[in-house]
C-alpha cells in the first residue's frame, strides 16, 4: 500500500537554515535518502529527496508564507517512520509541528475522500461498490461500508446511508407528530427510508401516503442494496396504503393544485438547497425551483397541514439564510432543527411549516 | 492558504510511457511549470515541476505497484486546476482515476486530522483551541467544533464532543432502565455528560449518584468549556443527591467491596478496551486493568443489579471478541449494542450486564 503523510511545521529561524541543519543531522544521514532536488532561496524551496525503497521526502517553503514549513513523505514504506524522524529532528532546530496527518492511503480502486460543506475532508471507509450506473438523470453508487452499511451517492455527493436514520426522523418532525389516519405526500425519498419508517410507525402510522421520485433506478437500487433503509417499501410501487410514482414531481402537484387535492403532511426531500453565493444562472435557476415546489405546496395542505424538509449543512450559513428569508416570506409558521447526520460527519438543518390561522 | 491534493491514476501503458506523453501536451505546456527532476525507469520514476508562483506536481510510481501513478500537487495556488488538467490529460492517455482529494490545507496552527480506528482519516472542524493543559496523568484538549460544539481529546484521542448525547445514553442504556429511586455509581466519565443526564432525566432520576474520576482537571476543565455537556453537575462535586470523587477507583472499589456496598447501577466510563493484537506488557497490563475493575465492580452490583460499560470501535474486531470473551466468563447475562457517536465518525459498541439468577 503505498501512502503520504503531510507534516507541516512553523520554524523560528528561516526555512532554508532549519532544513540545512536537518540534512547535516547524523540521523537524517542514517535514512539513506539521496537528494534528487536542491532547490533553495530564502522566501521559496523545493527539496526533494528519495529512497532506494521508493520513499520520498519532499518539503516546500512559499512566498507569503514565512518560517512555515511542508513536507510530504509518500511511498510504500517507511513513511511513518522518516515523518517521525523529521518531526523530532525539525523540533531539535527549533521547529513546531503543526499538523501531521494519519497516513493517507493511495491507489485504492474508488476514492473514499469526501468534502464536507464546510470545507473539511473526510476518508470514508467504503469496502464494496455494490451498485454504479448512470440514470437519465444522475450518477448512481452505492458503496458498502463497515460503520454506516450502505451509502448511496448521487453524482458523487453523499446522500444517505443505512445509520441515518437520525435524518429520516428528523424530516419526518422528530417524533413530534402525530400521523396517524393522516394523508402524507412525500416528494423525492428515493433511498425509501422516509416511506418505510412511516409505513412502520406503530401505532401512528399514516393512512395513505404518495410518494413521488423522478429516478427510478435509485428505486430499485436501494431497494436491493439498502434494505436497512427502506426495508421493502420499495419492492412494490403500489401496496395497501401508498403509491409511489417514478415521475418529475412538478406536473403532479400541478394537477393536484388545480384539482383541490389536500394533503395533512408533505415531506419535501428533493434536492438540498444551493449555498454558494454566486449569482450564476444554475443558482438561480435552483431558487426558482425551490420557490416553485414551496408555492405549490402551500395550496395542497390542509389547514392544519404540515410541511417539513431539509435545508442544508449547519455551517452553510449563506444558504441557509436566505432560505430562511424565503421560508418567513411564506405565510407561515417556520421552526428548525439541526441534527448531526452520522455518515454526513455534520449537522444538518431541517424545516416545518405550519400554516398561520387565518 | 497552501493546500495539497492528492491524485492517483490506473494506466493502461506503462507509466513512464503515460508522463511522456502528458509532459508533451498544448495543455500542460500552458501550466507553465518548469522540470525540476526526471528520474525515469521502467518500474519506478520520480517526476517533479515546479511553478513561478509556488505551486509543485509531484509524480510517482513504485516498484510492486505497476501501472499506478501517484501525483501530488501543493502550492499556494492553482492546485486543484493543475490537479483537474492533470486528470483530463491523463484521462486522454488511457490512464483512470481512482483517488482524488479534495485540497488538503496545510500549515494550520493546530491538527485537525484524526485516524479513525478503521485506519480512515478525518479532518475536524476546530475552530478555537479552548484549553489545553497537561495534568499528572495526560494532556488535556478541549477544541471548539462548528458541527460537534465542545471536543475533548484526551493524549490526542477524541473522548466526547458536546453533540454526542448518542454516547451517554448509549452507555446508560438507551433509555431502557428505570433508574427511579436508585444508586448509580459511575467510573471515570470525567467529561461530565453521564452525571448530568441522569440527574437531569425526568421523571425517573436515580436516588443518588457517586462518581469517580482520576483527572480533576479534566472535571474543571469540562465544567467551564463543556456546559452543554455537563451542565452544572461539575460545577460542585457534592450536591444533595450526588458526589464526585476526583480520585483513583480501585481503592474505593476495593473498600466498599469490603464493606459491603451495593449499587443498583454501575457504569463504566473508563478507558477503552484495548484493540491491538500483540501481547506487549502494556496491552496485557490495560487487559489485567479490565478484569480487574469487572471483577470489583460485580462485588459491588445488588442481585437486580446492572453494569454498563463502553467497548470500543466496531471496527476493531479483534479487541470487541477478546472483551466479549471476558464479559461470557463471568456469570452475568451480557447484551451489546453498536451505536453511531457523531464526533467519533465510526460506531461504537456498548454493553450491558445483568447477573445471573443463581
Amino acid at each position: 500500500m503505498i501512502k503520504s503523510v503531510l507534516v507541516d511545521f512553523n520554524c523560528e529561524k528561516p526555512c532554508g537554515e532549519t532544513i540545512e541543519l536537518f540534512s547535516n543531522s547524523a540521523a537524517f544521514v542514517d535514512l539513506g535518502l539521496t537528494l534528487q532536488t536542491w532547490n533553495v532561496k530564502e522566501i521559496a524551496g523545493t527539496v526533494l529527496y528519495t529512497g532506494s525503497d521508493g520513499v520520498s521526502l519532499l518539503i516546500q517553503w512559499y512566498p507569503g508564507a514565512a518560517g512555515k514549513l511542508f513536507a510530504t513523505v509518500s511511498g510504500p514504506a517507511r513513511v511513518e517512520q522518516i515523518a517521525s524522524l523529521l518531526k523530532k529532528e525539525l523540533e531539535a532546530n527549533k521547529a513546531t509541528s503543526t499538523v501531521f496527518t494519519p497516513p493517507l492511503k493511495r491507489g485504492l480502486e474508488w476514492n473514499p475522500y469526501i468534502q464536507n460543506c464546510d470545507g473539511t475532508v473526510v476518508e470514508n471507509d467504503f469496502q464494496e461498490l455494490l451498485f454504479h450506473q448512470k440514470s437519465p438523470f444522475q450518477d448512481v453508487k452505492i458503496f458498502r461500508s463497515n460503520n454506516f452499511g450502505s451509502y448511496l451517492l448521487l453524482d458523487d455527493d453523499p446522500n444517505l446511508a443505512d445509520s441515518d436514520l437520525a435524518y429520516t426522523k428528523a424530516i419526518c418532525g422528530s417524533e413530534t407528530f402525530d400521523f396517524s389516519g393522516k394523508n402524507v405526500f412525500i416528494l423525492g425519498g428515493g433511498d425509501g427510508g422516509i416511506i418505510n419508517y412511516l409505513r412502520n410507525l406503530s401505532p401512528t402510522k399514516p393512512k395513505y401516503i404518495e410518494m413521488i421520485d423522478i429516478d427510478e433506478m435509485v428505486m430499485n437500487a436501494c431497494a436491493k442494496h439498502m434494505r436497512a433503509t427502506c426495508g421493502d417499501s420499495l419492492d412494490q410501487f403500489k401496496g395497501e396504503n401508498y403509491e409511489i410514482f417514478a415521475e418529475d414531481c412538478v406536473p403532479r402537484l400541478t394537477r393536484y393544485g388545480e384539482e383541490g387535492k389536500k394533503f395533512d403532511f408533505i415531506i419535501s426531500d428533493l434536492t438540498a438547497i444551493p449555498v454558494d453565493a454566486s449569482d450564476s444562472k444554475e443558482n438561480a435557476d435552483q431558487w426558482a425551483f425551490m420557490k416553485l415546489i414551496l408555492n405549490k405546496c402551500m395550496l395542497l395542505l390542509t389547514d392544519e397541514g404540515i410541511y417539513t424538509t431539509q435545508g442544508h449543512a449547519f455551517c452553510s450559513q449563506h444558504g441557509i439564510e436566505e432560505y430562511r428569508t424565503i421560508l418567513d416570506s411564506l405565510n407561515v409558521h417556520v421552526s428548525s432543527e439541526a441534527v448531526s447526520v452520522p455518515s454526513y460527519h455534520e449537522k444538518w438543518v431541517f424545516y416545518t411549516l405550519r400554516k398561520k390561522s387565518e
